[in-house]
């Protein structure tokens, strides 16, 4: 009707990039901003701006990070004899908040996938190389997903670390902690079942 | 552990002022954005900065518009003898969506709610009874919500239209299309059995 575009449409369409945003909560975005947190709405489009544009990769892990160097690479405080391998920055987060791991990490940004294009070269393999060739890791702590293709990957982790006389761990895998054993899936179980351990005295 | 700022946390937080984004999603949506769509993330941003400066309310019917008049006021194709009454623009966008009216809408922006300090002059009282006072309306459809709060505001709007000489008309209540009585909730069950109608011929 009007030559102007139609903003708030746009709004709504542009709000549909994000993960799980469908048409309905997209409007629903729109509107609870325009009603209710217009400052909130032009803070989150500046620092969304600036951080699609700014953040990179750390050069030495490949997480995301503004800087060349991420903090926790660049920290002194962190033990370069342990490198924890983690498929996705997501993961990483995780195993930061739930654990108490004071060594470095690598992240792969992915897992082996040939399908998807993916082999070592698009994982970061020369890098990882690289670093556990410089004699300073004694662990390298597998941390990819118990997929199938997380597996895979585990297991070319595993001979890199071979190569380079690096001693490779995994997470332990099993029943879930305030899990019922009613409910946990097949695999899980058998795998917790085989793999059952001495109690200790 | 840097000066810098951490760009990333400060984007998980900026996305939690969307509705229903809590800490998981927001940290989930920055990571998609990052990973898969920087482009799409860097569009958002442009629009909803410009939409959150831009977008205002129409001068006649109060719905979010970034034109002094929204393209439904300004356009000759709608009929002017009618005006639907509604709380909120989502609730324009539905009944544009659903149904076939080609009248003009007024949009309250809320219900009267004296708890909220909402009172008639913030929901547009003295632009509204401006519009029924030109002559040129002859229905007023008053589509608020069957809250208490909408069945106060429609018994105030009908107040007003009685007053201007405009008829006033409500949207019909009873069991939805589809529903099934058995779990109607019984409140619109009863509302629907004191308002049955005669079959027609």
């Amino acid at each position: 009707m009007s030559s102007e575009p139609n903003l708030l449409a746009e709004l709504v369409e542009a709000l549909r990039c994000l993960p799980g945003v469908g048409a309905k909560s997209a409007q629903r975005m729109a509107f609870h901003l325009l009603e209710r947190d217009r400052d909130g709405g032009i803070r989150l489009a500046a620092v969304l701006d600036q951080a699609m544009r700014r953040i990179g990769h750390c050069r030495s892990c490949r997480n995301f990070s503004e800087t060349d160097q991420c903090a926790i690479c660049a920290s002194s405080s962190r033990d370069a004899s342990q490198v924890c391998v983690v498929e996705t920055p997501a993961d990483l987060l995780a195993i930061e908040q739930a654990t108490g791991y004071r060594g470095r990490y690598f992240v792969l940004m992915g897992r082996l996938s040939p399908l998807d294009g993916l082999g070592p070269q698009e994982l970061g393999a020369e890098l990882l190389a690289g670093t556990l060739a410089t004699g300073e890791v004694r662990e390298m702590v597998i941390a990819t997903n118990p997929t199938v293709e997380g597996e895979a990957t585990a297991h070319w982790l595993g001979q890199l670390a071979r190569a380079a006389g690096v001693r490779a761990t995994r997470l332990a895998h099993g029943v879930p902690l305030g899990g019922e054993l009613e409910y946990v899936d097949r695999g899980t179980l058998a795998h917790a079942f085989g793999s059952r351990q001495d109690l200790g005295d």
